[in-house]
């Protein structure tokens, strides 16, 4: 088999279903986000960035920064070594002890990232409790589905956020059968948030483990970041709670938290845990020194919020069209994933404005969007630009205008 | 099901068989490596590593930390999103040039961890070639291993090292059918070289693609610390060279370098690497800091295999028992569970001594070792400390002494 030609092959079949990714390449400037550089055919473009999960901007924070120069000179760059051999750093221990107090459990582990955390976590809980059934809600993130998938553990799949259908599905077993629900908090496309008192509900009728990803709710979400859960008063219902630092702490890595022995659980028997070397330890105390601030500070949640409702009044004053949703992720529906395309392209182009077009797979065809994400640092100025940059093509492309009914 | 209670008891199992694993709490000095400061019970003491895979140091290295400091004020802590939303760093750019420059090949792609790199690298390949089977050697990673069963192909694995069984294996299957072959340069636990010439003879005879894991073998060795293949001259006939920016590297993150339309396949396809927040801008400069200077300088590797090579000496003097082979990895072997957990505690408190115990599962049982890995970073003073604490704990113990044929 001559392999080069099959993947040009397989290359091109994806180019011509306009789904070939091309990465932007920028620098973020650090203390000017959302302004970065956009590195391009060999030149430079100033950009404004309206498409980032640094919700909060603190991958800036000068907290964050700080601690992670003074443990890159007091520790180094790496960990030298997983967990078990020489890569248990103070910074992960500390960092574990902040995650627990975080969520109000008694625990907590890191992982490398929010994928590795769900795919190790569920792959893990499912793959090793004898006769688990997994309930996954069928918008879950890829990371939940290859873990629930790795696991072999048999699986039902709930329609997206239906709890009577959860209920249903939940029905169809015994109640000595191990179950584990796995559902979001705030889904990343349509920025929508689960009913999770529901959920628990259904869950504690029939005795099953629920495991929430809040990887797009903690740090904005809650009195002390602690997510939607934190919020809602809901975390001490909920078995496992799963978080990132990677994007409303602005760092990097993932986590679960949930009870001693559970923690203990993946820990001892989680291959992608176990085998992964540590995060570096500035990257373990710039997350530790964000949450700890989150936990303090609602300011930079409460101007997140008021940049949100912002760019949405100033969207319904030009009639641009938004999917309606309590969180705050703003999808712009273009609807056609050539025309999200090149409103992208020419944004980028014409304005500096970088917003990344999100077609199928991620999202169904005929649902091709904008995912803003207006945060802190986005100030007025940014705004306004972006909404007239918007309504100028939605003018030139003759879109459709109107308002998405809640 | 009380699930905590089943939990409580898996790890009770854990610990019924030694196997229970309780992570050592250190924080690495900068500038000071292999020494650290250790956390037990509210003390502190000081300890010297001598398990550590920052195989060189360059954890602390200048050139590395300045690098690092110097991204992280310029742009920032996080990456803020994935690779293709608005995560791809100008930083990720240079690095993945540098490896694929590194490896002599025309591209690279970096994953967020070694584990990562094998687990999605070959999972993608081997789920998404139609027909592909995989030849794994026996004792190769868990991450590779994860990887192979995750893409759900057919697989066959062969006997480590046995370019005869491979080549058998090979030989049952048509010369049409897309094939696999998975192996590693160095492997971690007995420090043994894959006959790399031999398997690539074999692929080459059956068609079959090559996929090297070279995690203990970049920076290492190879006049420009492309892994063993360079040492060898063998990279252009490798289809895929994966290696780590955890190790030697001193850093952390993991990579394929290979074709372009192959790796620009594995960008495209592979889930866990679509789905995860880019590694920091910071580490990404970090790395390729450190890859640089160890494409110019063999200070480091030289300094190393003087270290190794003191080391075999010194055991070889006092007759401590140590497996021989080609690379710098030393096992002393110890051969029983609970006298290798209690050496390796009576080394931490009686001597500030840190080398990790690796038992059963990681090494066969009745193999059960010290894996002693030197570093420049180690003095002629630590390893007579080393030595002669070896020695005395030999003694009372009345351990065999004695060398091991090569």
């Amino acid at each position: 088999m001559d392999f080069d030609t099959f993947f040009a092959e397989q290359l091109d079949g994806v180019r011509e279903e306009g789904r070939y990714r091309v990465f932007t390449d920028i620098k973020r400037h650090c203390g000017k986000f959302p302004h970065a550089t956009r590195f391009v055919d060999n030149e430079t473009q100033a950009v404004t960035v309206w498409c980032s999960n640094d919700y909060l901007g603190m991958g800036q924070h000068p907290k964050v920064i700080d601690a992670m120069h003074a443990t890159l000179d007091e520790c180094g760059a790496g960990a030298g070594g997983t967990r078990n051999i020489s890569g248990t750093n103070h910074y992960h221990v500390e960092l574990e002890a902040e995650l627990a107090d975080l969520h109000r459990k008694e625990s907590a582990l890191l992982f490398t990232s929010g994928y590795v955390s769900n795919w190790a976590g569920l792959g893990t809980l499912a793959s090793k409790i004898p006769g688990c059934v997994v309930f996954s809600d069928a918008l879950n993130h890829a990371s939940m589905i290859e873990g629930i998938r790795h696991s072999r553990a048999p699986y039902k799949v709930w329609k997206h956020n239906d709890v009577e259908d959860l209920d249903r599905l939940l029905s169809e077993y015994p109640s000595d059968t191990p179950k584990l629900v796995a559902f979001e908090s705030v889904y990343s496309m349509d920025g929508d948030i689960a009913p999770i008192a529901d959920i628990l509900d259904v869950c504690e009728k029939h005795g099953a483990m629920s495991y929430i990803d809040e990887v797009h709710g903690v740090g904005l979400y809650g009195p002390r970041g602690g997510g939607v859960a934190e919020q809602e008063g809901l975390m001490d219902r909920i078995t496992v709670i799963e978080g990132t630092l990677g994007k409303a702490f602005g760092v990097m890595g993932g986590y679960i938290a949930a009870s001693r022995d559970l923690v203990d659980f993946v820990r001892s028997f989680a291959s992608g845990f176990i085998f992964s070397t540590a995060l570096p330890p500035a990257v373990a105390a710039g997350a530790a020194a964000s949450i700890r601030h989150l936990k303090e500070s609602s300011e930079e949640r409460d101007l997140q919020k008021q940049r949100v409702a912002e760019v949405r009044r100033q969207l319904d004053m030009m009639n641009i069209p938004h999917l309606p949703n309590p969180s705050h992720i703003i999808p712009v529906m273009v609807g056609d994933a050539k025309k999200c395309k090149m409103i992208s392209d020419w944004l980028m182009d014409n304005h500096g404005i970088y917003v990344q077009p999100i077609n199928y797979p991620t999202v169904p065809v005929g649902t091709e969007r904008l995912r803003l994400t207006p945060s802190p640092v986005h100030d007025t100025g940014d705004i306004t630009r972006l909404i007239n940059a918007l309504s100028e093509i939605w003018s030139q492309c003759e879109l459709a205008r109107g308002r998405i009914a809640a």
